[in-house]
């Protein structure tokens, strides 16, 4: 293995020689890093921006849009969200004609929920857990109360502190009554990752759809959407897949379920002839029937040059590299943090752990604003006591996971977090 | 007037001098015009790029999220939706609080519609008409099947040629049974401005709700939301508006009702906290309870950089402009195109047409192909018959309309258009 030699105890020298040694080190510099001095834990929530999207982006704006004009959609825009949406599948296991890069996490989600809800018309209980991103239980609560309030949303609550749930207790929710099963991958604070082909089979066991949730595993852990039989998968492209703020998002709809399933929003690039302008509303066949309105070129055209650099490198080494990150960073939490009344809120058996790790803290919301303020480190808070620290495996070195836990430690053995406000801000 | 010297039997000559008087013809410097020669119809499809846009962009992208990372949430970034919808709500008479800028069209009228059906649970019958724009409808009859088919969607025919409906047309089909009309401002092929006012008012009569869809005319033609006291309202940034292909569109909420209706989308950015991650969605006060997914930064960025230069122009001076376009583009086609078997398939009353000019010829889906093949004439083709040009107020000139329909003559006077197909492309 690559990064065998990264070893806590060996101090700075042993980070800087880790990143010698970590041959994804080189795609760091195709990133903008304009302070080397920062220490960016939030690679999961915004992913840095690629070098190349910006000339790709002005190529877009100045030659397509600024030249082509309309006829742009005539020369690549047209095919935009299925190419876009082909590149993602291969970070999925998804085979090309499934994936769709569209609209907003929210809104695939909605889709993918109702049109999950619509096609279990005889069951009634929607299960998911209580770790879950709250934008997407909304989304489930939306659902049923569309739907009349005829179904009952089953929380699963984790069992310890690392926020983990088997796959038997997804298991032991689920009935025959059960119409979904809908869950992040990745769940956002703790990072445990979900058993997704047992869980998903266990629910086609009763006959349940199944919708995931990527957002913090696209790009950052392997998975076979198709070699599991997922049916429904959304997810964001600002994280891992350095797409931008708020870059669309993906949606996958399994290929063996998409004659049977409709989105519940009827746009005119998901009907069959959009330029045949029919006044009445015939689904697109295969996954077209998932998209809406017109493709947001420029935010699309951000996220496909991110890809092009993204998808070569191979989710194996990927997921590699990032193991190798959460393993140094536990190994640096253990030796330089535990004492200091931080608990891991996190798994520790890397199998199960996503690419970021959160650290808990009684202070966790002083002590992050002081690391912001005062110390170059940018992690991201998250309720009640989460400092949640994303590792991103083309942009995170080892040297920048080394300062940042120095520099928690320096803050909180200094004790400088105490003067921040203890009340949460309306934005972290 | 400062158009009163255009005048169409003065030839080219009329036109050059029509641009030198025009006082908006400086506004056409400020975009993007690679090739002079091309004479553009469809900027009410796709607007010119403005060159400010490039700049903004490349600030956005590599000084707020290329350094300010994560923490240009906090720095501009998260009102974004608000202060791009209040400068959109500055051109359609709304005053601040009540315009988001998000989503597709297609989403936003997606959840006006839903949120009318259902503020309005005992009545069953919603009112469109014909020649809406399909995607219109398509939404209508998605919110329909959500509702259980209980509702009948009831569709007003035009009268005449020009595709214009009365008031009393649209009332004679509005009973005390309409929980919604549905209706673009402008109809997307003959450019029938609807009268918004006094059908807003029949509607509220009987207790209906109504939403308008803006796309073709936002940027436009000015209307007062407020003051007609206006639902809701959607539309489209990338026409008038010059936003860039597939730019995020925008949704009114009149502030009287803000607090009665709902989105169906709840997303974690319509939520009262979002950063508290409650488990239970509750809907934010005001407009933002209309807002679904995180924003798109970068394409809400383009739209703002548009939008700065335009709010200050006025409507009432873009209003102006436009009106001597299309009333030059008529008599242009009275003296040169009538007499080829064309037929004017727009109102000829400059109070009733938006800023685009449908001609219709038995052969134009050929006829169209051979302007953008031979001619560098960019219109777009409506079925069946329809010659659509697109006059932008900022962007088109005089002589850009003169050489227009100097070169559509020449086209069918040499019967160049024989040689294309008759048959429709998957995409015009």
């Amino acid at each position: 293995m690559a990064y065998s030699a990264v070893r806590s105890e060996a101090g700075r020298a042993g980070a800087v020689l880790a990143d010698s040694n970590d041959p994804l080190a080189p795609y760091r510099e195709l990133f903008v890093i304009t302070d080397p001095e920062l220490v960016y834990f939030d690679g999961n929530s915004l992913g840095r921006l690629p070098k190349k999207t910006m000339n790709h982006l002005q190529n877009v704006i100045q030659q397509e849009w600024g030249t082509q004009l309309i006829r742009g959609w005539g020369t690549g825009w047209y095919d935009a969200p299925h190419r876009v949406g082909d590149k993602i599948g291969s970070l999925i296991g998804a085979a090309a004609g499934q994936v769709l890069a569209c609209d907003s996490t929210s809104v695939n989600l909605y889709k993918a929920v109702m049109a999950a809800l619509h096609a279990r018309p005889g069951k009634h209980t929607v299960v998911s857990d209580a770790m879950n991103f709250p934008s997407d239980l909304y989304i489930l609560q939306a659902a049923i109360t569309h739907y009349g309030n005829t179904h009952t949303l089953r929380l699963v609550q984790s069992h310890d502190a690392e926020l983990t749930v088997t796959p038997d207790a997804i298991a032991a929710a689920i009935t025959t009554d059960t119409a979904l099963v809908c869950l992040s991958h990745v769940t956002f604070k703790s990072g445990f990752i979900y058993d997704m082909q047992e869980i998903t089979r266990r629910a086609h066991e009763v006959g349940a759809l199944v919708v995931w949730d990527l957002s913090h595993s696209a790009g950052a852990v392997p998975m076979q959407l198709d070699g599991w039989n997922v049916d429904f998968a959304v997810g964001c492209c600002y994280k891992f897949l350095n797409g931008g703020p708020g870059a669309p998002a993906f949606i996958y709809v399994n290929k063996n379920i998409q004659a049977h399933v409709t989105s519940p929003i009827w746009g005119w690039f998901g009907q069959k002839s959009p330029f045949a302008f029919d006044i009445d509303y015939t689904p697109a066949d295969g996954i077209d029937r998932f998209l809406a309105g017109t493709p947001p070129m420029l935010a699309l055209s951000a996220v496909e040059a991110s890809l092009d650099m993204l998808v070569p490198v191979g989710m194996h080494a990927i997921r590699e590299k990032s193991i190798a990150l959460t393993e140094y960073l536990i190994a640096l939490y253990d030796s330089h943090l535990a004492e200091l009344g931080f608990s891991l809120g996190s798994p520790r058996d890397a199998a199960k752990r996503g690419s970021h790790v959160s650290i808990r803290h009684p202070l966790g919301y002083q002590i992050n604003q002081a690391l912001i303020a005062e110390q170059k480190v940018i992690p991201d808070f998250r309720e009640p006591d989460n400092l949640r620290l994303g590792l991103s495996p083309l942009t995170t070195s080892f040297v920048e996971v080394w300062d940042g836990v120095d520099r928690i430690r320096a803050t909180v053995v200094a004790g400088t977090h105490h003067k921040y406000p203890a009340a949460r801000k309306a934005v972290t």
